[in-house]
C-alpha cells in the first residue's frame, strides 16, 4: 500500500476541494457517515461538486466508508454484468485519484459482504411490499427506467439493501438528496423494529444529510449524465475539458458582448461557483456579465483554466494507478477485510433479534 | 456423533417406513434430491406418510439434503422467531428419531448458510414482481394467511428464496405437490438465464418428483394441521394416540354395526392404507366394511396397534436425544460443515454469471 499511500498522499483536501467544502456543523467526531456510488459510469464533476468534495472534507474528521455498490447496479443491470465490474475498478481509481485514503476512510465493495446479503434477506421479513411500492424514489425510478409492471424484484427491494448497507456499518450520517429522505425512513423504521425485538439498541438510527450545494448541470443545462454525454469525467483531457467547456450552454438571449447576459441557469457560472477557487472574482464577474460587456468566450477560458488546475493533478494519478491495476486490488482487498468485520458483528446482533 | 448414529443405526427403513415405500424408478443414483421443512411446529404423521418415509428410502440411494427452512419460515412468522427457533430443535430431533442418518442425508440449516442469503439476493435480479404475483402458491397462502396488501416483501420473495435452496445443492429432484410446480418452473428459469449468462452448465435443472401417496387427512377428516390440533405429532404418547384415534372421522351413516360403511373418506382407512404393515389384510377389512358387520371400534384398535408399533421406536429415541440436546448441536454443526462446502461452491459459480 506504500505506493497508494504515496499516491493519494500529496492531496490535500484543502487543496483540491477549492474553497467550497467546509465540515457541516452536524456531523460530529462520532460520527459515521455512510456514502456510495452505483459503479456503472466513471465518475464526473457532477459527482466531484456533489460528493466527493465533502467526503474528501470528512476524511480524518469522523469514521466515514464508501460502498460501491454493485449488487445495486447489478439491480437494473443484471443484462449487463461486465459493464458494472469493469466499472467497480474505474470508480475506485477515481476515489483514490481524487485523493479519497483508503487508510482513513473504508471502501467497501458491496459484494464482497455476505453479512450485507444476510441483512437484506431478514429485512425483508420486516418490509410490506405496499410500502415498498409506495416509496417515491422506487416509483420515480419505474417511470425513469420504463420498467412498467416487470420491475425486478431486486429493483423493488432495493431500499431494503440500502437500509442493510446503511445499518451494517452502524452508519449515523447519510447525505441524501431531499427525493432520498423515505430511503432513510425506511432504514430508520427497521433499526426500531430489530431494537424493539432485541429489547437494546444494537443498531443506532441514522439521520439524513441534505446537501447545501445545488446539483452540478450536464454542460446542456439538463442533468448530467453519462448516457447524455454532457458531463465531464474526472478522467477528461485538458481537448475533451475545452471542448466540452466550449460547447456549453450559457444564455441564448446574450448575442452581442454588450448585452446583458443572464447568470441564473448558465451552465458556465454554476460551474465557475462549484469550483473557482475565488468566489470574489465570481461575484464581480456575474455583475459584470449581467449588466452587459463580458462575453461567454473569457468566461469559458477561466474556467476551462480553473477545471484544468483542478483535474491535472487527479489526471496525473489517474495514469499511475492504470499502470498498476494491482493497487486497485489491494484497495478492494483492504477494504473488504474491514468492512467484513465491521458488517459480520451487526450481523450477529440483528440475528438475535430475529433469534437466530 | 457415536451416540448418534447408535441411536439411528437400530432403525431399518425397511422396517419404519412399512410396507409402502418404494424409491420411484425415475429417480437415479446420480440423482440429488432436495426436501425441507419450515420449522413452525413438530413433525406428524402427514409428514411421516408424506415425506419422511420416502427420505428414509432414497437414504443410501442417492445424495439428498433436507432443508430446515428457518428463514424462510420467519417471512411469515417475523413477530414470533423464538417459536421458529425453538421449532429448528424441534424438527431437527424429529428427524433423527425417524432414523434419518446426519452421515447418509446432509441435514442443513437455512439461516447457517450464507450463500443462499447471497444467491436469493443475486436470483432476485432475474425476477420480476409482476412474475411473482403470479405465482400461485403465493396467491394462494396471501388469501390463506390473510395479508391482503400487508404482504411481507420477504414472502412475496420466498420462491427465490427456495430456487436458491434448491440451486445451492445442485438438486436434480425436488418431491412437491401438484400446486408447487409454478416454483420449480421459477427455479429453472433461474438455472437457464445463470447457465446462458455463464455459457456453461453450471446448475443443473430439476425435476419435479410429485407424491404418489395421497395427503393423510388430519383425525377429523380436514387437512392435518398444528393449528387445528388434528394431527398426531410423531412425539404423541400411546395415550394421545389412543384418544385422537378413537376421536377418528369414519362413515357417519355406519350407526349400527351391521349397515354398510364407507371406506371412501374414512379417515381410519386412510391411516390404515398409510401405515399397516399388511394391505391384504386391510383389503379384506374394507370388503367386510362396505357390506357391513365390521364395527368402527376393532377397526380403531387395529390401528392403535399399528401407530404404536411405529411410533415406539421413534419415541424412544425422541426421549433419548431430549435428554441430549448437545447431540442436535452436533448434527447442526456437522450440516452445516457440509452444506457450507457445497453452497459456496455453487455461489461462487454463480457470481460468475454477474462477473462478481
Amino acid at each position: 500500500m506504500s505506493l497508494l499511500t504515496s499516491l493519494t498522499a500529496n492531496v490535500s483536501p484543502d487543496h483540491s476541494a477549492g474553497a467550497h467544502t467546509t465540515i457541516p456543523a452536524s456531523v460530529r467526531a462520532s460520527d459515521v457517515v455512510l456514502t456510495g456510488d452505483r459503479p456503472t459510469g466513471r465518475l464526473h464533476l457532477g459527482h466531484y461538486a456533489g460528493s466527493l468534495q465533502s467526503r474528501l472534507a470528512l476524511q480524518g474528521h469522523c469514521a466515514q466508508t464508501i460502498v460501491v455498490a454493485d449488487l445495486q447496479a447489478l439491480t437494473d443491470n443484471a443484462g449487463r454484468p461486465a459493464h458494472v465490474a469493469a466499472h467497480v475498478r474505474e470508480v475506485m481509481s477515481d476515489y483514490l485519484a481524487v485523493g479519497l485514503d483508503p487508510e482513513r476512510t473504508t471502501i467497501a465493495l458491496q459484494s464482497r459482504l455476505p453479512a450485507l446479503a444476510e441483512l437484506t434477506v431478514l429485512y425483508l421479513n420486516l418490509v410490506t411490499v405496499a410500502r415498498l411500492e409506495r416509496n417515491p424514489t422506487v416509483r420515480a425510478e419505474i417511470e425513469m427506467r420504463g420498467f412498467a409492471r416487470d420491475i425486478p424484484a431486486g429493483f423493488l427491494c432495493y431500499p431494503v439493501s440500502q437500509a442493510a448497507d446503511i445499518t451494517g456499518f452502524r452508519a449515523t450520517v447519510v447525505p441524501v438528496g431531499e427525493d432520498q429522505l423515505p430511503m432513510i425512513e425506511l432504514s430508520n423504521e427497521i433499526v426500531r423494529r430489530v431494537n424493539r425485538t432485541v429489547g437494546e439498541e444494537v443498531l443506532p438510527e441514522c439521520r439524513a444529510l441534505l446537501s447545501s450545494t445545488p446539483r452540478l448541470p450536464g454542460i446542456d443545462g439538463r442533468k448530467a449524465s453519462k448516457s447524455l454525454g454532457n458531463a465531464i469525467s474526472l478522467s477528461a483531457t485538458s481537448a475533451e475539458v475545452r471542448e466540452l467547456v466550449m460547447a456549453m450552454y450559457t444564455d441564448p438571449g446574450h448575442v452581442r458582448v454588450s448585452d446583458p447576459g443572464k447568470v441564473e441557469d448558465n451552465v458556465v457560472f454554476a460551474y465557475l461557483d462549484a469550483f473557482d477557487p475565488a468566489p470574489e472574482d465570481v461575484a464581480e464577474l456575474k455583475r459584470h456579465y449581467t449588466r452587459g460587456g463580458l462575453g461567454d468566450v473569457p468566461l469559458k477560458r477561466r474556467l476551462i483554466d480553473v477545471l484544468n488546475d483542478l483535474l491535472e493533478p487527479i489526471r496525473e494519478r489517474r495514469m499511475a494507478l492504470a499502470a498498476r491495476p494491482d493497487l486497485v486490488d489491494d484497495v478492494i482487498a483492504a477494504g473488504t477485510a474491514v468492512a467484513r468485520r465491521e458488517t459480520d458483528a451487526v450481523l450477529a446482533d440483528v440475528r438475535r433479534a430475529f433469534s437466530l
